[in-house]
């Protein structure tokens, strides 16, 4: 049995905490903190038996009892709290992105690879535990793709943030796309060598006014020689779009959208079925789920997750590559950054 | 060569004067009859090159240079212009049905069978030679499915036809199920030992009056032991609505509706295909085509064509135990007909 | 918090565990009784906090703290336990069949009807439940479909059951196609006049040596007009398949199989997507886990469930007019059983 | 009715051919010419009544009672007989591309302008008479897609030409990725600004010693800030694979591959459709067809064509941007070309 502590306890806090209560039965919630939590949270929490529900984290550090920890807080506290729970000997799982500095996550795999104690760092790239994209990368291990010669993934959210949101979030490519240009590695099994992007504020004005972009493409070339494309959009009218494509010598795999059901209606307007799963919470429970699973799992057979603290690492490098190629109007080598 | 001629020049044998003009080179019509020809049709027929135009069929029966003909008469003369043609020796592409007694298709059989020259006499079953069935029948012949246990055939119409025409038609099992029939003979490549047959009268109450029904099913068994189900209506609102399959021991092929284009809408209302084409003319125009194209082909290679009399014989048979079935309200063996 | 007893520690009576365990905050197991429990159950119970853990059912109706029991006992027992659940005023998730006689599931109707205290009592038929039929289900309510004129439910195992278990499963209609009948019922809102059923043993021969079928269709009249046609397989061996369509004046809604995974492989045998979930415990697992949640909120708002006594006793008719039907190959009539 | 000459015999001026006998009534081949005529094909254009079989093209623009010409000859002479024919007071149905110099496309253009007689100049973009494209193209008209904000295209040909080929063919984005940058101009109905291209040499390392690359993505800027991505490969092994997507702000519309059949196969393998229509004669023959028909439709309405010289213009310099973008590794906007 491996005791938890949830440090954050917001909605993907909340997420994460039900995924272990219902999903994960070698593992036990023993405290929850958040300096801002919300009395209906707060009593949520003890009414599924979690004991300690605390404003401040340190009391989860402190607490000897507890192996691992969930790092929910908010982005600009992740590598803090991270250096910290590594030096109290903690697990960590920590939301994504690690830190938009490269800087701060370097200090944290240092910290990490200086642990008197072999500590697990799984970083929450959850699309990676996706039951499509799972299927996906599973046919490029397999070979069924052969040598991937191409890879696009599409990334098109139902609706924009606030604009406030846009301009303190880093921008499209460290606050969506991250996900999507880890997708290209993930699908791949490749390093990515150069990025191209380009950006345009199509949706919202304001987001602009922000300085940043509300549609963008990324355009890559991977170590092995392979092309790939990636096209985001902050609004999609019909729902959260994701698709991903890898194209090899022996084929081409493809994922379609999830519904709700697979109902199709002929009449006479056409023939139409239900459009995607509205947004992440919906579409992507199950890898939530899963990632936590898997997370308990590598602590118990004390081996490295599926995504480390390299890909968090990386995974920054090529938005801060993609931040630089959109200002310059140019393409990006990885190693520039 | 081969020189052909047309009796009957309302919509179908046009359709197959055209299927001539542009997909069969090694056919050339040399003669085109109707004793109620437009004057439009005449004259679009000379445009072509038809140098015969006439009202009465005789003429081209008569004329020595004709080696075959193509009956698109009104269904109660079929039978006896075939004989005549027989007797001419012509060989013989008759719309279906050939008649709705089995004494006239039997006299056309037998006539066959005198005939001192031998001939080929195809009847008008076109769907056997539509691109998705033929598939669908060469996955059974190659073996795909395994052993054939359960077939199924939808097949709604996008409207009814007038009550009048219901009233003359033979019912909708003679009139509009016969081809549904046919195609689990042609599917299966079984013979339907027992048939049970449901009808109402759900769309339009002056088809009830005239004594038939426009919603029906037929339950089969066939020789090999396997079943079937046919379900047939007079209106489906989004087009016409044609899909078979074919489940046996090795798995199950089945066959979707074609559309004008693939194009597929995301919106706010759902994702959305095309309607179904709308009816038999935009579904089976290709059939049209490679029908007649094997009729020439298996007058040049001396060969009989997939679709003979006795598929013609069989299928009437058919309909008139759903007849049967419907009215006594048991199931009926093919053998009681 | 409603406390609950579970009444069978078998497969389904697990399955049902746990979807309280992980889904139902609002219920509590108090108590499980089996008397072949196995040694790994009882442990495993004790282990999520279960505290009475019984061979003995009737220690369950006897504790006052318990208010309903979930009988997933064998099914000989389904009607004498509900009736002394009924007379210990439990209210009662009964798995289906609730018996294979009319007379005993009407006691138990009378029994409820008599009892005092207003008590729930739910049938086991999970499919209602599931996201795909229900959102058919959805599509007749909100009249999107018009007039429900044809119906049509296939019905596919990936495997047969041992031939014993045909033997004394009281045959396929009453085991296996009853789902179906009741999925007729459900779809169209309406209610069965008139059954046809053909079987036949085209899969394993012991299964009609053991007197059964393996391979059947069921074609029905249901009390509006329309019609209805059920396909059953013990044996598809691409996985179980379960489709449903409602056809009417306004359109047609299908639903499909589910898949683990939407990936498409395209390569040079063909466009590959995946099979359907294995069977049903794979396929239906949401639907077992969202009729055990309709339970417990029925109990909590004090209403009747979707599911109830009436739906268990019909279907058990329309499986014994199918028996008659297949034996005297004629169409029964509901009435007459 | 159109008289109309053919000037190349090989393949396409074949099918040009065959699609005037078949399928354009008002038109009539008068003659065809090529400098290489195979005998064969010239007894083929005897047989279907062509009366003037030449060597000479000239004999065609002498010919006072041709109307127009389709120019099929070798690419490199293109311009030249295109401004013989405007000379000769011919309308000119031209093969893509009309040159790959900029400066003689422009001579045809002056050429064109300054012609006493007001003619028709085609270009032969098939694609856009396709019904899949055209459909895709009619909704974002019809204003189904809302302001465009990205286009993709995927254009995979089943099989690399000879390498000997690529190091003539003025390398992928002239020769092959000059469909698909119309293609993006056709279907957004905007001109593309920028576009940024990659190329790498994954399929045949001939080729890449011949100075091409089999694989390619391009990334545009559209005028009204849009984005757009076309990925390119000379080999998918499963056939020809054309798919385009456009997205705006009221949804995304999608087309998907054409198959022979849509006959889908379910067994222990999975569940499999058909593969792609091999290669642009399978899927674009109805385009072929159509876009002939336009031609001649053009003349009798005195209409110019939905794809003119302008289009025949644009595309090239397109290409060249791309060429150049590649070379030099960086975002090339149209008006440096």
């Amino acid at each position: 049995m491996i005791n938890v502590g949830i440090i954050g306890a917001g909605r993907i806090g909340q997420v994460h905490a039900k995924s272990i209560l219902t999903g994960v039965p070698e593992a036990r919630i023993l405290a929850i903190a958040d300096p801002y939590m919300k009395p209906a949270v707060a009593e949520w929490a003890k009414s599924v038996g979690i004991e300690g529900v605390y404003e401040d984290y340190h009391k989860i550090l402190d607490d000897a009892r507890i192996d691992a920890v969930l790092i929910c807080a908010s982005t600009n506290l992740h590598a803090q709290i991270s250096l910290e729970a590594i030096a109290a000997g903690k697990h960590v799982f920590c939301e994504k992105p690690i830190d938009q500095s490269i800087e701060k996550i370097e200090q944290v795999k240092a910290a990490l690879a200086a642990s008197p104690k072999k500590l697990i760092y799984q970083v929450g790239f959850n699309r990676r535990y996706d039951h499509n994209y799972r299927a996906l990368r599973k046919a490029v291990e397999d070979g069924k793709i052969g040598e991937v010669q191409y890879v696009r993934v599409s990334s098109r959210d139902p609706e924009p943030p606030p604009a406030e949101y846009a301009a303190v979030s880093g921008g499209i490519f460290m606050d969506m796309m991250i996900h999507d240009l880890d997708m290209v590695r993930y699908l791949s099994g490749e390093e990515v060598v150069e990025v191209y992007a380009q950006g345009a504020c199509l949706i919202d004005p304001a987001i602009g006014e922000a300085g940043d972009v509300d549609t963008c493409t990324i355009t890559m070339k991977l170590a092995n020689g392979a092309l790939a494309t990636v096209d985001g959009s902050r609004k999609a009218v019909y729902g959260y779009d994701q698709r991903g494509e890898v194209f090899g010598s022996k084929g081409c795999a493809t994922t379609q959208n999830d519904t709700a059901s697979n109902v199709v209606l002929s009449n006479v307007d056409g023939v139409t079925g239900e459009k995607p799963l509205w947004f992440f919470l919906e579409r992507y429970m199950g890898s939530y789920q899963a990632e936590v699973r898997e997370f308990i799992e590598c602590i118990l057979k004390d081996e490295q997750p599926k995504t480390g603290i390299e890909d968090g690492l990386v995974s920054i490098k090529l938005a801060l590559a993609c931040n630089k190629s959109l200002k310059e109007n140019r393409p990006v080598r990885v190693d520039e950054i």
